[in-house]
């Protein structure tokens, strides 16, 4: 029998809808070939011969999606946290980043990353590596045994940074893109590529209608970075004279949504026009809470893109948050909307705990294809949650283990166990 | 020789000053009966007989002050987060803290608190109880045994909250204060008393009243809450018709700074007229950054208090707060700092590290005497810091360290050991 057909017995729980929690307890999820034939509270006859995996009193709940994580920068989490973006990348990211001109270094440091990512709660991830196609290819390759499933993209970036880190120009960064491309095709089953245009600022006019091309060419999907600062969106506006949002921008270049499947970090001061224009073309938002803190940022309009059925997700972008935990990251983004809402729109209803957990699991999940629920038909990433370091003298409902679980997850939690597309990693 | 007295090796951090961070990289602090003699990169001729302990690269911090924390609340801790203040007390708390009545239940739900308490970051609190006299002496006799230093407050609250937590009227409240006073005196060396009324809406006139009179007799602190939220705050108002704030009914009292020392849990919504109050009295603040996202009540201007030269500390709140951590709290402190200087006043700087670091060691520390630092004449209350869990291709300053071990020491830190008053206890 196929390794990714079982059964997992336990406390599961999951979200259908934005708004509701699913909960079985002592239900068994079934897993044929990597994907969920649906969630029961007795194993039903045809699946009666399944090997059953059983997880007592714990919890399992789907795998979380990190939509935004920069894998060069987990050298410097925690770091260098009083600065606001634009000098936090100059002072801290951009030289860290230039070392991975050495992939001997990047075999290194991206090591730590990966080990790291493959104990955490993320089972899949879209990750920002850095210019350089060697040390690129070393982060897909680890990625790739690592056995989580992500998307990787090579950064572009032919202005307005370090030398170090500047590819010569459109021309050449758009033959490094495309070689990357062609090397690595097919070779890592766990990866795909991603185009990843740092952000507007760092990208020529040429270099984004180059990529626009590649975009269409291969069909990739894209990931960058949206009105995250309000320097950042002035300057864009420089930059651009003639765009009409920043988002704009990417748009002009075929880099918006549409056909290209795109994901957008931040979003955290997108103008009525912006949000129109990524609702309109369903650009995903990485939603980084803890990093649009660290940095200064401000909060992101959650509730509003919701309501708009803009699709969002969570990213803990690393290195601008400094924790991995995607548990964490929906903490932080349940307190900064409660935060939003007493201190700039009393309108914007707080994110509650379903609402978030669904956005790490199902919400970002999206982007991966059906991931993030335990539904039908949706492949199979799976945690379980052992909360027996949370002593206490009450009696917990499985729901309310679970929101427990969110908060105390690094100070009590255990990860029991961490299934990718069925697969068994931990 | 006294076994107070020795010396520790490693990398030692402190602070003097509010926003300057004194390191010394394998450096020897002298404790002499449980008081610092300083700190020196070689050991004085005068100590060179005293015992050394090696910490070899490990950091060596001062213990941390949680100064507002509801030990009752622990069993609930990272639940029901979806509520405000009001509401969130009568769903929550008062239906947990009327178990407390039972002293064999108080037992065991504080030996949790107490356990966990112990192996926290935290070397003083200032800890609320419940009304019951037999909760109460069970939590101080633990406490005390824990070795910790605290002070514990019975709580008074006659009005306006469940009938199984309200005490019968102003005089039977008195009474029972008295009572736990006299038959605590004395009792546990760590451990003192200290005056609890809730907050204003759950004390009558006649018990504050009382409550001044026992300060007065008796020289004992104080600790209450104090503007944390917009309906708390009008309806205080509404109470005390005469009030020309919050705070001034607590001082009206007697029971605001002054001759008794006060800590003032939240302070978000102060008004100039309090906040003015405060500093006349010498009151302190509890910070409780994390407490005040739970329960959407807003970010307290912590900025504004120290520039005013009031004395603030850091507290988790628990279980308003979720985590018993302080280098959690610390990070709050510092991201709701950045969140109010961008969205709500841009002339109020947000909080450094050193100056957060400060906040929950030598600002808090002050609650309690001479604590929180390394400097002369300090209590040595110590904690040793092993972030080599947090692995890194970057060589790091002390102080980096230091930073990166405040946001990631729930995931991957470790406390390598903790000293409080001179006395090792981990």
């Amino acid at each position: 029998m196929n390794k990714s057909t079982f059964i997992l017995k336990g406390n599961i729980c999951y979200t259908e809808t934005r708004d509701q929690l699913t909960v079985m307890d002592q239900g068994y999820l079934v897993c044929h070939e990597g994907i969920s034939r649906g969630v029961y509270p007795v194993v039903p006859e045809k699946y009666r011969d399944l090997p059953v995996t059983d997880y007592h009193d714990l919890l399992i709940v789907p795998g979380m999606s990190d939509l935004h994580v920069h894998a060069p920068q987990y050298p410097f989490r925690g770091l260098g946290m009083d600065l606001e973006l634009l000098d936090w990348l100059n002072t801290h990211t951009f030289p860290e980043e230039s070392r991975y001109a050495d992939p001997e270094y990047a075999e290194k440091a991206y090591r730590i990353f990966t080990e790291d990512l493959r104990k955490s709660a993320t089972t899949r991830a879209a990750v920002f590596a850095t210019i350089h196609i060697p040390a690129t290819k070393v982060l897909m390759e680890q990625l790739d045994a690592s056995e989580l499933k992500t998307y990787v993209g090579k950064v572009n970036m032919d202005r307005n940074c370090t030398d170090t880190l500047r590819e010569r120009d459109a021309e050449a960064a758009l033959e490094s893109t495309s070689e990357w491309l062609r090397e690595t095709a097919g070779k890592y089953p766990n990866v795909r590529p991603i185009l990843t245009p740092r952000f507007a600022p760092t990208c020529s006019g040429a270099l984004l209608e180059g990529l626009g091309a590649l975009q269409r060419e291969y069909g990739l999907p894209v990931q960058s970075h949206l009105s995250e600062n309000l320097s950042e969106i002035n300057w864009v506006q420089e930059l651009f004279p003639w765009s009409s949002c920043y988002g704009n921008v990417y748009e002009h270049y075929g880099l918006f949504g549409g056909e290209a499947k795109t994901v957008m970090a931040h979003c955290v001061h997108s103008s009525d026009r912006e949000v129109k224009l990524m609702k309109n073309s369903g650009v995903y938002v990485a939603h980084c809470p803890q990093s649009n803190i660290n940095l200064s940022s401000g909060i992101a309009p959650v509730r509003r893109y919701l309501d708009e059925g803009i699709p969002v997700g969570l990213g803990t972008d690393m290195a601008g948050g400094a924790n991995m935990s995607m548990f964490r990251c929906i903490v932080d983004a349940i307190g900064v909307s409660k935060l939003y809402w007493r201190l700039v729109d009393q309108g914007s209803k707080p994110l509650s705990m379903e609402e978030a957990f669904y956005l790490a699991t199902k919400g970002g999940g999206a982007f991966f294809g059906k991931v993030g629920s335990f539904e039908e038909g949706y492949e199979v990433d799976a945690l379980v949650l052992d909360d027996s370091g949370m002593r206490s003298t009450k009696e917990l409902s499985t729901r309310d283990r679970l929101e427990r679980y969110l908060y105390l997850a690094e100070e009590y939690g255990r990860l029991a166990g961490k299934y990718v597309a069925g697969k068994k990693i931990l």
